[in-house]
């Protein structure tokens, strides 16, 4: 489908993005993509001033940019407040989500007599879904993914292919797990015995609530006793472990590589940046953020940002981390102070014995 | 099936943990919770003092306390010395460990004919089973779990789904892996060739020990020749990363995220907290414990403890972490010693002139 | 097959590595093996002094050492200038490459009537390829393997179990993708509305190029626009995450555990070593060599190597880590520095006094 650029601008002004366009306004894009690769069919931006250059090269239809941005002669441009904020929206209109395909070998699956099954539940060859499991309506399931026993999955939810999911797993509606993604297997409890390791029963399970996503390759424990809990509107990205008995919040963002330890209290909507790692037992505030690899030994207070490893408030982490760095000019004054109040001291014996 | 406290106090007597009943000794339990999820059907357990305050609160119908522990009128505990390892004692007595149901589809795997199987093996759909992999008595395969050629299981083995073993790996006797673990793959070896990497095969395999229990989608390599080893007893969680060649002992215990490089040595028992780095080719002493975050760049000597990345014996390394978030101050110390030093040589040279 | 030493010799000198034998130049070796694990049949190699006393003791057939290397007498050697490359050569020679035998099960593959399967792809049960995929000739695609539509795979590629290839992503030729990897899941890509994250489609692809070669259970985020790039001859290690939109230049080396954020431009022959964390939008320029665990907030020029967190020029962090272990130390020398100034200064007014 072509769009006019004059109904992108009618739509982002519809949706709060008041925009307008200066150039051809009937110039017609069939689709979004970057300065570098788009073509005269597509439409582009220009949010962060790093790429600016890349608006004198690009072969874009048409670039969506800030109201006061200067741009080359003759490019058509939609005008708008928040260019980042207007592509995303344009993408949503444009290309819409990923749309999935009723399987096409669904006899294949192995599904137990009493699971239960939603409506226009769509579930491809290879799946299994174990006695007792409860599957809501519209949901999508991919090949090789593994539902165990009295897993109860709530309505819309994604399941891409190779999921895990451990007995007892409770998600929400519109929950999205990402290939690879195990929930719910054992966590790393055992009672030491001499020098062995017992294993303790973890009896406990994993709820995660509504509208979460999560990256491909995590891993979920269940909890020991009790629930392992991911909270509503929560996002994570990939390769992302979680300790038996951790509760995250709602609406938090966890990127990449980010490991938490068992019994960790996260609050909610906290940013924890790429490869964070967090001890046990701790409790995180709201809307807390962390910076990439913080190392956090004790509990984060809500509304502040850590950063470092062990992590500090991001103010102290910055004056030591910058300290850090001229440790060799601070070691240099003082060797100088030792020698200059050495020299001092035989100054002042001389004095005196004069 | 319902437990009277006086059994499970009697229990605990009988397996060395002395225990006395305060409350109603009759009441009767049918499974264990934490303090914050317990109903009366259920016994919960205070061993953290920082969880002390949710005693209150607790609507469990008993509680494993310690023998000098406080407690809220009328309610039913038991005291024991040690209520931690107690409540897994009661935990392993009444819900024991996970059940693996008979596969219900074993006919859909593929099994060469030339793989001996051993008796009472349970082997889902989907599994693969190459040339020559013998598989021990009463072991689990899940769904989606490859085992290929000359790869040898011993008996009681549980895999469940998705997990990968590459061709000639070794299994001891009562090995658990987790779902999307991968045991084999090739390791990162290449020889330089101006800027171009030309492969070298990977030729060696991977052996783990009798009762190693291995967590979700970690990444074990085959060592470029002879074996990789992870000995009896040892304890991995999850995203766990093991280069070609590394050989860990006995009993030792890994958290989430850990990484060892290859052609690493690790003795027995030895402890890493989560995301420890290991580089390659050092030796890692038994009984050791590295801190969370480590990263090992030399030899960790047997008994000790390492914390910091570049990795220091933990009592420097809590010196200097300490002294590094107090570089602010340092500095200013030096700054203040500076003028200080000025001033002395100022007020010299005026008492030299005078 | 057996090959006497002199056949081994002559094979190493004809591609370039010169070579002496010293000893029964008829002694035959069937295989490759490590000086500890090797037995009378086989040939073992020293590249590594650290290794020299296992010379002693080795049971091996033959040694490959260096030219000046003293050896045990009667010890049959190779003699070469560098034997690391000579065993390497010596290993395609004896042992080359895994051979992937013919699919047993092809028939049990769920595959789209219009996807494209080049001459004598090799597609296992359990495999599944979506609508409109290519795959070129002589791939191989193990059981559990997922590739969804609009997938193109070049010749010679060899898919391990379970790895999941999401829609659009190119693979060139001869790429290989060991088990449990995901390539082209959605990046963490959320637009803010008040405390929620509201997803951002990811309609970008990823694009691999010929001759890479990605360790088991890695992440591979497809791009929010345009395509996330990994360029010709590029190796990964295990349980590596790349962001959505990151470029990675050609013949790059990447360790275990390495996290990219996205957007990230990293040059050609660029080596990361374990655990290296990039933040986003940055140049990490051809040659560059990242130490482990480095955490890169900055630009990296070309040709020049960082290590620590944040990531430091190599030199500057050798020098800040070392004065770091000494930061106890220089307290004192303040500590002390602050009496004697103190000395000093009431020294001086004594002298004015009098």
């Amino acid at each position: 489908m072509a769009y006019p650029l004059h109904t992108l601008a009618d739509y982002l002004s519809k949706v709060g993005m008041t925009c307008t366009v200066d150039g051809n306004e009937n110039h017609e894009v069939l689709g979004v993509a970057t300065l570098e690769d788009a073509t005269s069919d597509e439409i582009s931006f220009l949010a962060n001033p790093k790429y600016e250059s890349a608006l004198q090269s690009t072969s874009a239809g048409a670039v969506i940019v800030s109201e006061k941005q200067t741009t080359p002669k003759g490019m058509s441009v939609l005008r708008t407040a928040n260019p980042y904020a207007a592509v995303m929206a344009v993408m949503v209109h444009i290309h819409g989500y990923r749309k999935h395909k009723p399987a096409v070998a669904g006899d294949r699956a192995v599904i137990d007599a009493s699971a239960v099954i939603g409506e226009n539940a769509n579930i491809h060859h290879g799946v299994t879904i174990e006695a007792n499991a409860t599957i809501g309506r519209n949901v999508v399931i991919y090949p090789g993914v593994y539902i165990a026993e009295n897993c109860r999955l709530g309505d819309d939810c994604i399941l891409y292919p190779n999921v895990v999911l451990y007995d007892g797993t409770v998600l929400g509606h519109r929950v999205t797990i990402h290939a690879g993604s195990i929930i719910g297997e054992d966590g790393l409890g055992y009672a030491p015995v001499g020098e062995k390791w017992h294993k303790i029963p973890q009896i406990g399970t994993v709820d995660i609530g509504d509208d979460v996503e999560i990256g491909a390759n995590c891993a979920i424990d269940r909890a020991t006793l009790g629930r392992t809990v991911i909270a509503s509107g929560t996002k994570f990205s990939n390769l992302i472990a979680i300790g038996h008995g951790t509760k995250v919040g709602e609406n938090c963002m966890f990127v990449a590589q980010v490991g938490l330890a068992g019994s960790v209290n996260v609050g909610k909507h906290v940013t924890m940046a790429g490869k964070v790692g967090v001890a046990g037992h701790l409790n995180i505030g709201d809307n807390a953020e962390l910076g990439a690899m913080s190392g956090v030994m004790k509990d984060v207070p809500a509304n502040t940002r850590v950063a470092g490893a062990p992590a500090l408030p991001i103010k102290d982490a910055m004056r030591s981390i910058s300290l850090f760095e001229k440790l060799p000019q601070l070691h240099k004054q003082i060797k100088t102070l030792e020698s200059e109040v050495e020299k001092l001291r035989l100054a002042l014996k001389d004095n005196e014995n004069e």
